[in-house]
């Protein structure tokens, strides 16, 4: 099976240039001027980018929580993401208290058996006794090498410093990455215990009991375990100009933190959190939405490559019947929503269009660093020789309109309903096979593979 | 009573003049030029600088430790600060875990019946469950209008992070000031395990497992906490440049947050915890001494006003008996040294002398600012009409050499051995009664008072 | 001559406490409590404030500009100056190019022989030939012992950099102190040119062609000259956030750079030079009146202490036949405002009152500060024994409506008409001497001394 | 004619890959695994780098200065350029005061005719009165599209702030860049006249008389003139840690600044200049090498892209006779050192081999961001279908001792004479033709074009 993309404008995350593409199997295996050579298929990309596949580090299928699981599993989570460009993404393995990191893995490999493109696992590790370090050594060798840890939520998810400090001390051994959630736990908990003693159990105040500095403290911590560690650190979901001022400082200081944001925190606000008829628990996630004005430096810090990635930290529930299990306390409501289907599109429109960014730093934010970072480069992430043919036909001049009535998520509401982008897939391929075409779904379940995912070092700047 | 001091220059955290000053049982009542007020003593300050008693908010004397005590109990510490130019000091009461405060006040109010100048106590909070708030307000009502925190020694004295906002927020409703241990202990504590485990037990390691950046770290989350709570903080024995920088960037913004260092840290370095014959013993405290180059940082955060006050830590340990009991491990060693008696002299000679800081400053950063810090200000902390005539008069050009044998500190060894300085208090007055005069002693135990201070606030800058 | 205030609450840089004052003749002689000494004349100052007098440090009486000359001379400009609380004021020499400085400093003193109150000269140097650079050394003999040099106003004041740093490495040696008016005048002059080519001759355009981004350079230009030189600067009417953060950069570096700003930079903004009916040109001065946004940073300089002093640069013209002459472009309206009378009463209002600073920040910046940067300290600036009796009675509570209807300067209007504040001078003494009681003056032409002002070295912080 | 690469490691900005590279006449025409293509030359690049050939925006050939030329012309210095893996620089034509700029072009486009690798040009300008502004857009439409000023020598070069202001404002329009020379001329001025004054003439003083304050002073000023304009800025051989803060700064708030530094500051430092025998004189160009500590924060900036490019500012004049006319005053050596030969070698080794930066990194400083800089990409600076067959294959390993007995430009001594490296470039092909082969030489003079840039708008970031 070969495939021929022609006249395309071939972007990476620093090339701009017209050539065709040669695709033999699953992989690219030639790039030429007006190529000659005998495909199976042709398609032609004139007036396209041809850009690498997204790669999206931060989702959560099929994930249990609160009582309910998260509305995608990884069918059609995957599925949405290739509609919107994305052609990768890693998950999260969760360890349960006291057993071992291996059954997590078992449990989300046999989850990702539905998957329609490539996945990778990061394991969130919740409890790391002395005796279980060896554990995370083995989750290296499994491809899985990155572990999320908790500074929030206490008594569920949260680990304390000296767990944290361990966990890290092995990762400068073995290579792996760890990835934070950074808030500091312990805080919000009493402002959160403070307002519903108040009666206030709005929404809203789900924002207003998780200030801006309980997560720049928090981040300002895991960087500083880190550097005692002698560790890299990568901060998730990074949400406010306050935490990304600590971010900032330590790379100016040459330590190696990296941070990802996600487009709710680039393009929504708190105000979305107080929308009236409960519709702000659509809105409820972790971190929270902050004020408007946090938006432009987080823009900045992707402008100034003080944030290197754009996650979704993707985690869909319904409004009907999940959202609204919170209808009494805004503490009930399952923390968490839906976007990875949209990512490529928001960034295109209001980084590229908007001239915030330009558009090899839109390749370089969605799809090369996540892949340089994260252990899968140059096997995605880039168009090259002997790379993954992960590649996605992009019509920069489409024009669409984002709404729960055409996306493809597994979720009856969309954050971003009414947004209007200019940009989107129209041809998505996944290891060389066209899985999206003009809006039509050709993909299945279970063709996406598990990658092992090699460790990160050294391969970012 | 009354006493005429002449010709004196005096000298407070703004003024230079020359003046007489006249005071009447234990005020200064009258400042003027060539008084004629007949006087029932009258003393001759002409070449010699007139200054407000010193003020040490940070002391430790009788005070049980790992097994041992404290060797200065509150009459021989409180005499050997007045030979020092020091007239007024503020010691910590220790809350047991699990009983009120007011014990631990009752406590230290009898240890403190001894004291030979007057004293004010801080309140060592280890236990604050949500029932005893209100011990907090009771402690502001007997005049202990400021709390000591600790964020190590993990088990014995520290808080989580959610106690210390408990307290913090209480304090920004009562009015009274957090002082804070700033280093974190959990981190601390795995690497005093691992120094151990690989047999490094000299007392080298005791700094070696303190990296500055576990006390920056701490620094930064305290003062997170603070801001989220509403209320002021006071970094207690700030050692490093690291943690420095944190509180500058605080009050860069505008927050609250005040800071002292000691002169140990201005002045040692831990390349005196490698002396040998176990002398390095004599160092260990908590923070531990820095490389060398962390004095010329503490020194710009003096001259800035980054840092506002000095105070000692004064905790001293023989080095006969006590120090020893960590001949096998340094985490045995009793932490603290003694410095109330050299304070002065220390920061006059290697601030004043050697133009690091100016007279004025000199002031202000061992008495003024202390005292407007503590609540005790305009009584003490100033020369001005209706003030307590805790007065010194002091030597500029008075030289010697600090040492064990001539110091009146109860403890077997001096940290300062063999500094030459040039300055020192010839005759020291407290509320108008001279107590030292000339290197004799003419106090008398019990003479001190404790005293009820005022809430700080808004008296510093 | 004596006089004996009794009951006041004596208010310093640093102190705050209850005391009566003996004057005798000149010079403050006695503090006490109660003081029962016989006095000449006695004033009750039961719940006022007793203030070291005010000192402003910048200020043009009498002044020739662009063929007008400022309306206030020293007669009627020092008296408006004592009703607002003000005792010493610093005015301008102005050296003519190709003249020595001599022969400027016999034209200001004779200008001067009109004062009220005492007074001293900065020498304005505006030709500085190698051969003539032992006039600086000159000046400092005479007492003058500051010069200003300016970056602005091309052909006319500017100077160049050689200038500027030839100047700067003589006060190296003399220990006078360089004021600097920081503006690139080059790029300036082409806004200049610009705006009137394209028609744009309204006052606002004053504004306009001056952005910030012209004066913080100039203020950086300024420091590194002077760190070159080895010699301190002091930035006069410092107006935007942006020049304020070029003197915080180097002042946290530990180089000894100096500002002051004045009210209108802290009360006033560019909208104001918007006002209709030509009345815009009220507010034309240089530097301009900034963005509103500003003013919050400058207040904030003035707590931290990155600015030290406020002056009023008081150079007012007439609205009537001066400001007129620009009628046709606002390159020819005379440059200068009115605000000598009304520096204490704003500070204190907008400073104090609104919580902004502390009373005692107060005193500091608009007299202890000013008197110990340019050579008057402790004779002035401080309320202490021996120092000048230049005292003024505060009434905290007097509320005053400020207005050219009501004010004692020259001026037909006022750049704060109907500006509410609390707070005025109700009695002012000057060298012992009442010359403002209750709104009556007392005080008569000349009897204003010219002070000799030491070398400020070493005295500030 | 066609060239096929074989087996070689593709390394770009961001790519690091293996690929066969099929060049049809001066194109790069396919990549492909395993190409089968018929060429009229293989090359066998196994086990080497195949990357973009280096791009020098700085050089001086044929040059006039103070009364000799520098040693290297368009044949000699091209020649020496490509035997270190460069294939591309642009070179410096100066305008005459009171000539128009076109005189200065054909000039330059002349001694240019003797170039063997293609080569663009900058202008010098040194006289820019209202009437020539034009003049500017003129040189933007001959390809010229940067233009550099000189903040330095007084009477020679150096132009005021206005006119700098002005260039910029036309830039502002036309797209063009300035490149700034950024030193405080007036200042130096005086530090030369009182070092020569004090009889100190040797090379050393041409360091001590340029502080590192008056480089980051005029750096600071250019930014700020650029500002003003709305246009960018590139300041030229930036050397010191002071001046990188103040790009570092702007940057930070988004300004568009950007700065190349070269390797002689990254590498040499004051220490050379003092020198016995006058040797000294070898190391006198400008702005001088600074001390040692310097290079750490250079590197760091290019880590940081704080820096953009490494150039070699390659100006050299022979040690005999040349540098010799200074024997007597060092402001009479020319100005200027030998550097194009060694660029990449030195960087490879320094950065990618000591691991201060990574490989693509140094592709991306020596390359890639010179061309989107400088208007030559993607025609230039990466290896993409289309671009110019400007290829490099680059020999990782082979060990090279630097010499003037070996080296390639015309001049007697090496700068870095005795440095070990280990890099070089083996083959190096310009548009598609082979010219320096394992040392060997096969180009020829005048085969280098002209190369009309494009301006750089929006190419960087």
């Amino acid at each position: 099976m070969s495939t021929l993309i022609k006249n395309g404008r071939v972007i990476t995350a620093e090339q701009d240039y017209f050539a065709d593409i040669f695709v033999e199997k699953d992989k690219i295996t030639t790039l030429g001027a007006n190529l000659t050579l005998q495909a199976d298929k042709v398609i032609d990309a004139e007036g396209k980018y041809i850009i690498p596949g997204g790669i999206d580090v931060h989702t959560h299928m099929d994930m249990p929580f609160g009582g309910t699981t998260s509305s995608d599993d990884f069918e059609t989570g995957t599925r949405a993401a290739a509609f919107g460009g994305t052609t990768c993404l890693i998950d999260f393995a969760i360890q349960s208290k006291g057993t071992k990191m291996r059954e997590a893995l078992d449990i989300w490999w046999m989850k990702g058996q539905k998957a329609t493109i490539d996945f990778g696992l990061h394991m969130i590790v919740t409890d790391l006794p002395e005796a279980h370090l060896e554990d995370l050594n083995e989750m290296v060798r499994e491809g899985v090498t990155s572990y999320k840890l908790f500074m929030a939520y206490p008594n569920v998810l949260m680990v304390d410093d000296a767990t944290i400090f361990r966990a890290m001390r092995q990762t400068g051994n073995n290579g792996a990455l760890v990835c934070m959630h950074a808030e500091n736990g312990g805080v919000i908990d009493l402002f959160v215990q403070k307002a519903l003693a108040e009666g206030k159990t709005a929404p809203i105040y789900h924002a207003l009991t998780r200030p801006t500095t309980a997560e720049a403290e928090a981040v300002n911590r895991a960087i500083a375990l880190s550097q005692m560690a002698g560790a890299p650190v990568y901060i998730v979901h990074l949400s406010s100009a306050d935490a990304l001022e600590k971010v900032s400082e330590a790379r100016d200081k040459g330590i190696p933190v990296f941070a990802e944001t996600c487009p709710q925190y680039l393009l929504l606000s708190i105000e979305d959190l107080d929308r009236p008829n409960f519709e702000g628990a659509k809105y409820v996630f972790t971190p929270p939405l902050r004020e408007k004005w946090h938006q432009d430096k987080l823009w900045e810090g992707l402008r100034k490559n003080t944030l290197q990635v754009v996650s979704t930290d993707h985690c869909p529930f319904c409004f009907k019947e999940q959202k609204e299990m919170g209808r009494d306390s805004f503490a009930k409501i399952p923390n968490g929503g839906p976007g990875v289907e949209n990512r490529l599109q928001l960034i295109h429109h209001h980084g590229v269009n908007l001239k915030r960014i330009s558009l090899n730093r839109w390749v370089e934010l969605v799809s090369t660093t996540p892949a340089k970072m994260f252990g899968l480069y140059p096997r995605k992430g880039t168009i090259a020789i002997g790379s993954d043919a992960d590649l996605v036909v992009w019509d920069p001049n489409k024009e669409l309109t984002i709404s729960a009535h055409s996306h493809h998520m597994r979720v009856d509401y969309s954050m971003f309903e009414g947004f209007k982008v200019k940009g989107d897939a129209e041809t998505v391929l996944s290891r060389g096979e066209v899985i999206v075409d003009k809006g039509k779904w050709s993909g299945k379940a279970g063709r996406g593979e598990f990658i092992k995912r090699n460790t990160y070092a050294g391969a970012w700047k």
